[in-house]
């Protein structure tokens, strides 16, 4: 069995089982399965956030089609096992502490490895809307992404990285045995591109880079690619509408994705019209987390962002050519 | 001074300083001077979520009108206080703990007082979606609503209230002596509004209390009248809509005020149109927290939903009358 036969058998229970949520959907379902063993239907509902009758729906189809037995709760037979293996869904621990904003012993070194790591990068260019988050945030964010299934057997996109997460994910993946499908940067800014790359080669990490201008329509071959994008856009109402649209163009159609989105706090009216934006793309916001980020003096913001999680469904198409100037916070100014 | 005046105050700092948060944004960083003492302007950002050359403006135009003069940071003057007395922001103490999800040894004992009071309360109506919070929940509420300055010295009105949280938030009032300017309860289901007026009357509490079916278009009086609008409605996309619809019509035009909004894990679809919905009213969203309710035996949504914090602009108008049915749950499927 191959990645893509495993996926479309999870989309066909997420058809059959009529469940909304589809591959992305099932997927959570199973992993919780597989987390907590013996798992009851209200405990996967709570984990996951799927309704009772819908996850409901989704274990009897699983039961069905042979992935998943009951016995006092619900537990994956061999064959359902295998399916996420072949997803790339193999970590059983839970993370250390139910906190997300406690940093362990072992991801605090992984952090000062990062820090000698990165230590020589480029410096922000302000023109671009840089900014770098802590390292703290950095792995914070991490860990934020392994909590809610954006790492394993996955196929990230990253969409702008001076704050070179790609790095902190592939440490982490490392550190922890967490198998990515793949990871890819796209930036504008070929200095962020060769220290990665660099970076890479000293240490034998596999990441992807392509130097992209996200504000021009993305190449073909990058669209319907990805399970998970990751972003902290220029922070104006055009740049974070841009960015997130080909994040959602990025996400794969049959699969749907994740998209994780750091935003400033905008001003009211501008917050509305761009969640206005982005959920008439389809995005359905999950949670939305404020003063998530923090980062190395950025003074406007006091040094903060917020962190959103989006569903995104499979099939968002090109919201327009209206967000394609003024995207930076300098062009707006000027 | 009168609180019209004092309000007439604030508003004219948001104006001069160009405050897009307006009245609420500059009763905010007051409330976070009052409490903080000396503040310095990036910790005002970052516990407001206002950038800082906003809040710096502010600042500036508060220090002209003789509401704040500047040492090592910023404090009130007498004047200032005056003001914010007016209005009824009196509380300097902190929430005891950071974690908004500790109850300390004071509330559990609340929290026992009200479970006795409420011991015979009308059981849930199913067919208008009700369905009680716990009453851990009703206070974890109460507290987060006045972590976000949503109970001193405001017009609160609250959107349906089978769960009680008029008598949740007279009770904590009483004891921590905050003063709320009013509590109005809306509710169609007399049941729960004769239970609340005896145990007003039992207890000395004051809370308004309307019978009103917030289906239809809501009486003049009603409109434009709160600062805080606080609501769990029918879980339908329909029925969500309506409900933060008729809160925005509440509050108040020349302040503007705070929705904070329970719903449940729709389907991504359903979510995606909610959000597009308020945010298209104009209504900013400002956190959501995952599960953050806890109900008795929802069997649905494995006994729990999210909590949504919005900033809500002053002039929300009807939305449409295309809401008008199938609110609820039940009315939809049949």
């Amino acid at each position: 069995m191959n990645r893509i036969q495993a996926e479309d058998i999870l989309v066909r229970v997420s058809l059959d089982s009529r469940l909304q949520e589809g591959y992305q959907g099932v997927r959570l379902i199973m992993r919780e399965i597989l987390r907590g063993k013996n798992v009851p239907l209200h405990d996967i509902s709570r984990a996951t956030g799927i309704p009772v009758p819908a996850v409901s729906a989704a274990r009897r189809e699983l039961e069905r089609r042979g992935l998943l037995s009951r016995r006092s709760g619900a537990i994956l037979t061999e064959y359902g096992v295998k399916i996420l293996t072949t997803l790339g869904v193999l970590d059983t621990l839970r993370p250390a502490s139910s906190d997300r904003y406690v940093i362990s012993d072992s991801v605090k070194k992984l952090i000062l490895e990062f820090e000698k790591l990165v230590s020589e990068r480029p410096s922000p260019d302000y023109s671009l809307d840089q900014s770098h988050v802590l390292s703290d945030t950095c792995f914070k964010r991490v860990m934020y992404f392994h909590e809610n299934d954006g790492l394993e057997g996955r196929d990230i996109a990253i969409l702008g990285d001076d704050d070179l997460s790609s790095l902190a994910i592939a440490m982490f993946s490392n550190r922890f045995q967490l198998e990515i499908n793949s990871l890819t940067v796209f930036d504008i800014d070929q200095r962020v591109l060769d220290f990665i790359d660099s970076k890479c080669k000293q240490f034998g990490l596999n990441i992807n880079l392509n130097e992209i201008n996200l504000i021009e329509e993305i190449p073909k071959q990058h669209k319907n690619m990805h399970d998970i994008f990751i972003t902290d856009p220029p922070y104006t109402v055009q740049g974070l509408t841009r960015f997130v649209n080909v994040g959602g163009e990025m996400i794969r159609e049959n699969t749907g994705g994740i998209g994780f989105v750091s935003y400033p706090n905008l001003r009211p009216t501008d917050n509305s019209v761009f969640f206005e934006n982005i959920s008439s793309m389809g995005l359905s916001p999950q949670e939305l987390i404020p003063g998530f980020n923090e980062y190395v003096g950025s003074q406007i913001h006091a040094s903060r962002s917020n962190m959103g999680r989006f569903f995104v469904p499979g099939g968002i198409k090109d919201f327009g050519k209206i967000f394609s100037d003024r995207i930076y916070t300098k062009s707006r100014n000027t």
